[in-house]
């Protein structure tokens, strides 16, 4: 993509009501522009990094067997009045009437809907277990919304719900979750901790909270260091020994600070982390709760009916943007994981008025575009100081700069965003570095 | 996808709610449920198609040089306040306060928006031209929701807005859009008619709707039959010839019926069609109504305030699934156009319980799976008259049928969906037929 043609509305000055660095760092990078409070427009910049969490979660929910849907925003009352939600909710569901006084409401989570839809579709234990999820835009009306994209009221979801005919099935749909949450997160480059929630009486210990670590988070969790060691290799799903790795995998030490007590930490002091950390996701076995209220029921094995035992999985997506970015700055911008990086490589031509400089640009420009690396191409007569500072602030992984003075030697420079490592070499040598 | 692990809620009978064929046989088809009135969730078959055709329309918004955003779907009343238009809008409009009492809606389209977006970052005439476009979800609240998503009430759209300096640039803008329409619809595998529309004083002829050809559409046309010979590799964007290529097609004759005068028609009677249609998208330059109602102005080469010039551009993504249905069935279901099927073949096991025919099947499925051919798999013990009728039902394009009397002559079976055409040959072949 050449700059030129892109609409990249960068600020130069830190927007005064950004508060935190997440929030500060999206506008200034021209990645998200405010419509209302607590509600936000997606620039081209933001919109790519959102799609590519979007799509490891979808992969990984695949992966585990969850099948997408995709539910509607606008819900009857009707299903909330069922399961007895309607009144409980409070003002932060919207709620309005259409046009023939229906009363309505913009879902803030969707297992009203999903438990409606499954009542309606599933009659026998065969069709078990399922587990059906969507990627859908959410909104809770928050009083005072705040924090940009930390808490905002329209925001994207992805929403698990799994059903099963007993326990045993519930808990194996859970674990495959657990497992899948992990390996996204590992994915998405960061060290995501789950930890134990307190889930009242239903479920015992089936909950657990997410938490990428970054010091400025909200959350303070104490953890075993361990967690900081699970490879996505060893996260592979299925096969035989997957309650086993599940299980191990969850007898690692991780409490929030007012749960954890020294006196009572099962693990040696040198092994424990004490972390900050932003909450993304919240897995949760629920057992029968909506569908015994909302009469979700499929035929046993021995001809009776059956409430399906269900539990919900979420992953805040557009939180994780933030998060992300929150774990990923430095004082001059974003350092974007690999894996979620809007662009791969910004190449920056120092001299937008020089036609050698234009004609070696051009040519590495088509070079990368045909090896599939996604690269945006300064082609702009900023100064060069503007543009360095513009492509630390968006945090691509490669910048790749040519400049006339180089190009006389016959080397361009090339920069690690993150290691900020720069090297002078060959077009070519910096070619094959990027592409990889 | 093994079919036992999937959700796919066929329907045996005929749903008595549905009055048109598209609503009949996606329901039907298990591809969406009502959730309310004129408000749909997507199962996973339909999701896929969706995701298909939104797919297409993106990659020809990108390839015309539109640029993808993505805006919230609740938008203060503020700024149709400021374009005039909150008032006219009438009930069709969701309105609704947020808990502070501050006036809201679900946007329904999002030129008031995007213009507050370009006011508030783009100053310069050298920042033109923009286009940018978003697909997301609106919502109309139609009095009487009917015709599945046809008319339904919440809807998935692709809205693209251009910002140019001049009348001409403007013009160019809406030529590409013109071209990126009649290459989306050669790509979703129909012919699609682009009728004049009406577009009152504003910009003349700079208003377009485009037609799906469908025995069952709303709409009634007249147009040269040159517009059904109209091949994608003629639509190439850019070049030299652009211009012209565009005037070209856009002087072939086409009306909507009641503008239709046999005695004035311009092309002989032999070269003239009468069909229906379905109006799936509209394009359509309204100059400075915008721009000057907002105060959207940039710096024009010569130092002073222009009001930019803008257009938009729209196709109904959800309603083009219907549309495409409603142009491709038969008796026994739909027949997807290969671009936008859910899967390119469903291979059916005729007898589950058999070892063999499990054998070759889990064979071809790994094969295929590999060549990354999306498959449906149809593991189940249903009878094979019954799995004939869901293949048929759901339409993909080609059915692979495994069964014990055929594999012991070392044959399977491959039926083209649209031509009905089957034959009976080596599994080798069948791949090589279907992998392509």
């Amino acid at each position: 993509m050449r700059l030129s043609r892109y609409f990249l509305p960068i600020l130069k000055e830190n927007p005064a009501e950004a508060q935190v660095m997440s929030h500060r760092l999206m506008l200034r990078a021209g990645m998200i522009r405010q419509t209302s409070a607590g509600i936000y427009a997606w620039m081209p910049l933001g919109l790519r990094v959102l799609k590519k969490v979007e799509q490891i979660v979808r992969e990984e929910q695949n992966r585990a067997g969850a099948i997408e849907v995709l539910m509607p925003t606008i819900q009857s009352a009707d299903i909330w009045r069922e399961s007895g939600r309607y009144d409980d909710y409070g003002k932060e569901m919207l709620r309005f009437e259409d046009r023939n006084e229906r009363e309505m409401l913009f879902g803030p989570t969707n297992e009203e809907m999903i438990t409606d839809i499954f009542r309606n579709t599933v009659r026998s234990y065969r069709d078990l277990p399922k587990n059906l999820y969507h990627i859908q835009w959410k909104f809770r009306d928050e009083m005072r919304p705040r924090f940009g994209l930390m808490r905002g009221r329209e925001f994207l979801m992805k929403d698990a719900y799994s059903f099963d005919l007993d326990f045993d099935g519930a808990r194996k749909s859970y674990n495959a979750m657990y497992l899948a949450y992990l390996r996204t997160f590992a994915r998405l480059g960061v060290v995501a901790i789950p930890v134990r929630a307190d889930s009242g009486a239903i479920g015992g210990d089936l909950s657990h909270e997410f938490h990428i670590l970054a010091s400025t988070g909200e959350s303070d969790i104490f953890y075993d260091v361990a967690i900081e060691g699970i490879e996505l290799a060893k996260l592979a799903t299925g096969g035989s020994n997957f309650g086993e790795t599940v299980e191990k995998l969850q007898s690692l030490y991780a409490m929030e600070t007012e749960k954890h007590d020294p006196a009572t930490c099962p693990i040696p002091a040198e092994n424990l982390r004490h972390a900050k950390g932003i909450e993304v996701g919240h897995i949760f076995y629920f057992g029968t709760k909506y569908s015994k209220a909302m009469g979700a029921k499929v035929t046993g094995p021995d001809g009776s009916d059956v409430h399906v035992e269900m539990g919900s999985y979420g992953i805040g997506v557009s939180r994780v943007v933030a998060a992300l970015i929150e774990a990923n700055h430095d004082e001059n911008g974003i350092i974007w994981p690999e894996s979620v990086a809007p662009f791969k490589v910004a190449l920056l031509n120092l001299r937008g008025d020089d036609a050698d400089c234009v004609a070696a640009c051009d040519g590495l420009y088509e070079q990368l575009e045909n090896a599939g690396v996604e690269v945006l191409y300064d082609d702009t007569n900023e100064r060069p100081g503007g543009k360095f500072a513009v492509a630390d602030l968006i945090g691509v992984p490669w910048q790749l700069m040519v400049g006339p003075r180089g190009l006389k030697n016959g080397v361009v420079e090339l920069k690690h965003r993150r290691s900020g490592q720069k090297e002078e070499l060959s077009a070519e040598a910096a070619l094959a570095k990027i592409i990889g």
